[in-house]
């Protein structure tokens, strides 16, 4: 089993030799400039998850058994998070002109740029989630896809009464895919899936109380910060509860979910 | 055999009960305004090809032989087709306020709610895209979406000296993609699918310059409207061409290229 930083650095790597597609010609340059930086946890994840479904010998899954056989639904992940940050972070939408300590897509390369780049972020990554034989990954990526276009409309508008509801669609959708491509790309049957996906969806659940935490918003204003951390520390107790209930060696997970909670950055 | 008009009714009437993913929640009314009008060109090609193949009664291909099977694949290049529309209409890219005699989606919902309904449109296209069985649909579907990014991209930047290789991305790519998800959807083999693409390039082009002499614009202004006119005929003559090249039934496909042919608006 690969450490949480050994997975990371092969998406890592992974998307920095990632060919694009040809025809996309100079936009490229701001397509990759999009992908840079972040902490790539939702590849991590899914990576983990991979392994973790593929350590268990008797399933014979050679397809789960590499971690290198997870990259594409991995990193298409990752393209999909790239792409509504690029979106998001338009002078219509957030309005961020910085993104990690560097301008944004649209305060390097302009708006129509941006958004032309966001486009591609999103085709690009169907692209590599269609890469697999069967097209649960793709399937996957589209319903968590359309479940954040409609979590940024709720925040876009305004529609914040129903927290719960605006972050499940917002952040916890591609949580939830991240385990759901990883099961998908694996061809984990059916009837094996539901203690997984229930983790995917603690999962994204800790990920946006912790964020909350850490910038003073959200659950953290709404709640109060120590019942956020209640909230937090139950999220992840569920989560690592749901780890118990799967079949295979899921001590990196473990790892993941303590992470993720006790995350300071 | 269907006529192209009661082929554009079976997609008119497709699109409008087409439900959409539930979690868009408000933004279904945007995405909605955003299908609205077009005359379902590329649908109707992609459903006459379908025909077309599954008349052939030795191919014994079921899921050919009714155009219905192949509304989620017509449908999907309509919405990818309105996905580019909604974004390029966008202030920042081609600044257009108005579109088929109406506010466009900018114009009428916001600058905001027109990102967000273009991302929409471009997922739900592969949420249909990825109903079949196999993957081909929806691959097509990204290759043709990404070259119509790249056409765009040179567009934006007035990279505009290469204008067969700027239409060839910005329309012919999804012309192209009409025929080719069409016979991914009908499991038409590989091996008889040369003549068929053929066609579908041929396709794309007839209709760019006829878009040209009609707009006085592109081919028409950089070789004059006569010799403009000369190259449409030759690219419909082309296409009927590479028809007489495939097996089944072309009847309609022959009256569709004739009519792009013709055509005054």
């Amino acid at each position: 089993m690969r450490t949480p930083d050994e997975l990371r650095d092969l998406v890592e790597r992974y998307l920095e030799e990632l060919a694009l597609t040809p025809e996309l010609g100079g936009l490229e340059e701001a397509v990759r400039y999009g992908i840079v930086g972040g902490k790539r946890i939702r590849a991590v994840i899914c990576l983990a998850v991979g392994e973790a479904v593929g350590a268990e010998p008797e399933r014979l899954l050679p397809a789960a058994a590499e971690p290198e056989r997870l990259l594409p639904a991995a990193a298409a992940l990752e393209l999909v998070q790239a792409f509504s940050l690029v979106h998001d972070d338009l002078p219509a939408l957030d309005d961020d002109a910085e993104r990690r300590g560097r301008p944004s897509v649209w305060a390097a390369y302009g708006e129509d740029v941006a958004i032309l780049a966001g486009d591609a972020l999103l085709a690009e990554a169907f692209r590599l989630a269609l890469s697999y034989p069967n097209s649960g990954v793709a399937r996957e990526l589209a319903q968590a896809t359309l479940g954040m276009i409609g979590g940024q409309y709720l925040d876009v508008k305004g529609e914040t009464a129903d927290l719960a509801r605006l972050h499940r669609l917002k952040t916890g959708a591609l949580f939830s895919a991240s385990v759901a491509c990883a099961l998908a790309a694996a061809n984990v049957p059916e009837r094996e899936q539901a203690p997984w996906r229930a983790f995917g969806d603690e999962l994204g659940l800790l990920f946006q109380i912790v964020d909350d935490i850490l910038d003073g918003d959200g659950y953290a204003a709404a709640e109060g910060a120590e019942r956020a951390r209640e909230l937090s520390d139950d999220a992840a107790a569920r989560a690592q509860a749901r780890l118990a209930d799967v079949d295979g060696d899921t001590s990196v997970l473990e790892e993941i979910v303590a992470g993720l909670a006790a995350r300071t950055s």
